[in-house]
């Protein structure tokens, strides 16, 4: 045995190539690693195009869910496409403001090899560039899936389109790179983790700005009356949560950004776990919230109250124990119970209710970071909140005006209460049910 | 060359941390591989709520399937914080029955780090607690997700969900610690690879008393007849079963719990190709034998014959070849043909299929472990069954008859002639389908 | 430290098992590496199953729903028991066309062991074979899920599930082997990555002439018209191909078939990146192209774009740049628009569009591979279409005809009007949903 030891020790000596092997074990492992939690991750964040487009077409009537469906799968396409043209190397642009080199992915044959990308870039090496675009291309397009369905049912198709076009391509690049691109915000020790607000809130301020330029839907709201419009398919609006919550979880997990060694791969697992808790927080405050309050459950505030845990953790779902992820996620599913009704009083239409889910629980879980997170403090969250919020907002705005302005933005009158299935695309979501 | 290993050998003298982290390197990987397998494994586990859902939503008639969708979504997130709050520490007690620390969980800042964990867990070095308590986890919300199929369309919502409480936070760690917790279970040598009984039978046999205790629904048999309620919505229910096998890949490849060697991802890759071949089996035999007996295919058998031979591979998915899990599997789908039948003539109303398919090919699985895996008895096997199922039986049976003697458990007879979706909750599922 | 290093070092000399273990670290990772791929690549291509059952589900009318899903499950069913039996070893003979042992597989216990496979299958010595098997089986799943579409709603139910027995068993492993079971035309250097030809275009002329020999819906065309048959349900047709985009990302990137290298993982995430560009390219063009030629944008041409763009970048997922991605998928997409009325002007009933998207854009994608591949020839490419496209045509073409000759392969008159979920199975997809 010794002599076998002394053999291999001997050999390591004589034969370069095996001590260099060992030599570079530890570094070629974190590396593959890493990549496969962009790649898993990446997937898993793919399949919340599915849940968004389920939980939409499920929360609309059926004479608008294709139009929906229609929606979500071509804002999906938009934004790969627009993250790739312009988005990805406007978020990460190396030096803070100069974009060097981004206009030369178009051209360029190697467009996910360092040296086809900015400058920042090439210095990835401790994972495939490749991986990481992937992985961030669908944190772009979960933030157009966001806006899709608080205009539901009476937004024309290629304005929306349009709109999707801007914010993948600047709004939402622009926002990321102040935080995740290096930019002042980072500077400034601002936090979120996974992107409470630079993803969540943000889809949640761009569908507010459009809600706001857009109006309510016909009738929803009379003499201060709010006119409830049911979900057409609950089973369609579950399915698309928990599509969501599994999808979470490379979302928030895949944002620890490395995988390859025991620190990392176990903060992954108290990300997947606190990730968990918070949903399930979430769901159950809603659960109990709507017994109390209404005298039965109301279970699609038990759906918004599963996600609004889930937004509310995703600004710091590393730091917090189990009992924070649990008090954090139970907040969002309040915040869901509270504000869904509020908005109405107010007027503002949002079909699924994702500016209590997206935005608002969104601004409460990047709030709350300082609680867990000592590198983080209340002002510099808040400066964050403020400065985002008022980019997206006014962009958004201005951008929503301006269609309003030229291509017109909404539907006619006859065409909203004919469906959009029918006036706007001419087929139906399910043409043999027949209406009650 | 040689200069440059001798230099490099000098440098792992002079330099400590090259060292060192080349000593490490192979106590490294096997621990992310392991952590890796559980997070996998377990946002694969997770899926399978939503393919419970989904079946039961398919399975149940449209008057009842919100309340369906809210059971599920609702005891997932019980079982999650029960499970947290009690149940990992009860089933993982250290020293078998002392369980010091469990209630530290709820005031620990780091209660996913080992320290504040029992101190069995503390041991817990070739993998993150976190990502094993969000695997285990995701087992104990299975058992209580069987239980809710087999109730369906008469159980009122709050009992329900208090017996989720306790089976989720008592009952399922209690047994399961017999086991896997190393428990008297496991010193005695019986053999429950990812869970036929522990977690499929457990589910069953719980169901099986409320079931008994709650009485069939309204019209299910009249004057010795059986009186058929169809599905409501079978690509539901076929989404669900489909969900559930990819889900299973998790279950039982994840019980090898780990991953980190050539051996071990072997058995991961032997335990994958045979959960498919006892589906496969599963589904083609009853897709066979619903033609002979009945003369036309089954589709609600076949969808339940492939998740029967899914449970009847769950207690030994690794040692039997390809072609052992043909015929455990085949034999799963055989029970589901002859069991569902039989049920409905002794009166035991099971909306789902949920007893045949888990309980009584979990005992299948079970009881032919030792075909294969000659580390096990039959006498064994038999005794864990019997001890599992006599305790779970009368476990859910007390709380079942306390539940419907406080709280009541069933809705009123006007309650479930409209369905509960109208009657308890107020919202139907599908509101604009009227109904033929 | 420089003590602890020493300590170290000599300790190494001291304990065989400690230097051992090092020495092996870099040949262990890679496996585990290659073999999660295949494990991860293979539960993603197993959830393409539920894909194809979704978008069938939808696409078809209410009335043949649950018939066009017990030939979803069952067929795949089959596929893992033919492929087994058969497929696996016929596909990988070892020395080109002698299959030695391949019947050994039957009895023997190890099925998942090298010894009990074919000789050339004893050398994987680079991944677990078990994942191997697990992987591979999912692409002759895959095959057959695509001709189930093209054929549904008129199709008897025994006869189809015949031709998956042959397609399965022989025609898929025959072809297959010709290229990835190192035969001819991998010799003859066709390129063709994850099978854009080997498994898409071959479902397609499987499909192509079971639809010659089964020809068209009644009422399809009539009087030189198309009378069109719309969807029933576009959320799960939507949700279908949602499932299999992200399916894709284990279809394409596991066919990387190693994953233990920074090169290989690099690639893989080359892949995945272009793979999701391809689909949006294919969405966005069908999206802008149906708005043009159409006035209206049609859901289901831009679904059927996102899978044709998929289709189209199977065969070289690797060597594009994304901008070649994009192309190339969008030239999918175009494909989709252009060839789906060109079908129903020849009098081919494709009910899904199975036929262009994986039948003509298979075709595309394998054709374009020297554009970025310099390894391929586009007369070697022509050669391999041609060659796999006349085998599984004709092959096929013998089974259809046989089938109809012996058991006949198509529903009565009255069956077809009533639907065949009544007239063949007794049992209704929807029973609770009035029909318009």
């Amino acid at each position: 045995m010794i002599t076998r030891t002394l053999g291999y020790l001997i050999a390591a000596i004589l034969i370069p190539g095996m001590a260099l092997a060992q030599a570079s074990a530890p570094d070629i492992n974190p590396y593959v690693f890493t990549t496969l939690l962009f790649l898993v991750g990446g997937f898993l964040v793919f399949w919340m195009a599915a849940g968004f487009a389920m939980l939409e077409a499920g929360f609309v009537r059926s004479k608008n869910v294709s139009m929906q469906l229609t929606k979500n799968v071509s804002l999906f396409g938009i934004a790969a496409i627009m993250y790739w043209l312009i988005g990805f190397n406007l978020m990460y642009p190396g030096d803070a403001w100069t974009i060097p080199g981004w206009l030369g992915i178009l051209i360029s044959p190697t467009v996910l090899e360092p040296v086809g990308l900015a400058s920042a870039d090439a210095s990835l090496d401790y994972a495939s560039v490749g991986s990481d675009f992937f992985f961030q291309l669908m944190f772009c397009a979960t933030t157009a899936s966001i806006v899709s369905g608080t205009l539901a049912e009476r937004i024309k198709l290629w304005p929306f389109l349009f709109f999707v076009v801007v914010l993948t391509g600047l709004i939402y690049p622009i926002e990321a790179s102040w935080q995740w691109g290096g930019g002042w915000l980072s500077e400034a020790g601002f936090s979120d983790f996974a992107g409470s607000t630079l993803v969540h809130a943000v889809g949640g301020f761009a569908a507010l700005a459009g809600a706001i330029v857009l109006g309510p839907r016909l009738g929803k709201y009379k003499n201060g009356k709010v006119n409830p419009m049911p979900a057409s398919n609950l089973p369609l609006a579950t399915l698309g949560t928990l599509i969501l919550w599994l999808g979470w979880f490379g979302f928030n997990g895949g944002s620890q950004l490395a995988a390859g060694t025991v620190g990392d791969i176990t903060d992954v697992s108290r990300i997947f776990a606190n990730t968990n808790m918070a949903a399930a927080a979430g769901a159950v405050t809603a659960l109990i919230l709507t017994q109390i309050v209404y005298g039965k459950v109301d279970l699609t505030m038990v759906l918004n109250g599963a996600l609004a845990g889930l937004v509310s953790i995703t600004a710091e779902p590393l730091a917090p124990s189990l009992f924070g992820a649990l008090w954090i996620g139970a907040i969002g599913g309040l915040i869901v119970v509270v504000i869904v009704p509020l908005l109405d009083k107010v007027g503002i239409d949002d079909v699924v209710g994702a500016i209590p889910v997206h935005l608002v629980a969104g601004i409460w879980g990047t709030i709350i970071v300082p609680v867990y997170n000592s590198d983080a403090a209340f002002g510099t969250q808040a400066l964050g909140i403020l400065a985002i919020g008022a980019f997206t907002f006014l962009a958004s705005l201005l951008v929503w005006l301006v269609l309003k302005l030229t291509l017109g933005i909404r539907v006619s009158e006859e065409a909203e209460i004919t469906g959009l299935d029918i006036s706007e695309l001419g087929i139906e979501a399910y043409p043999e049910f027949s209406k009650s």
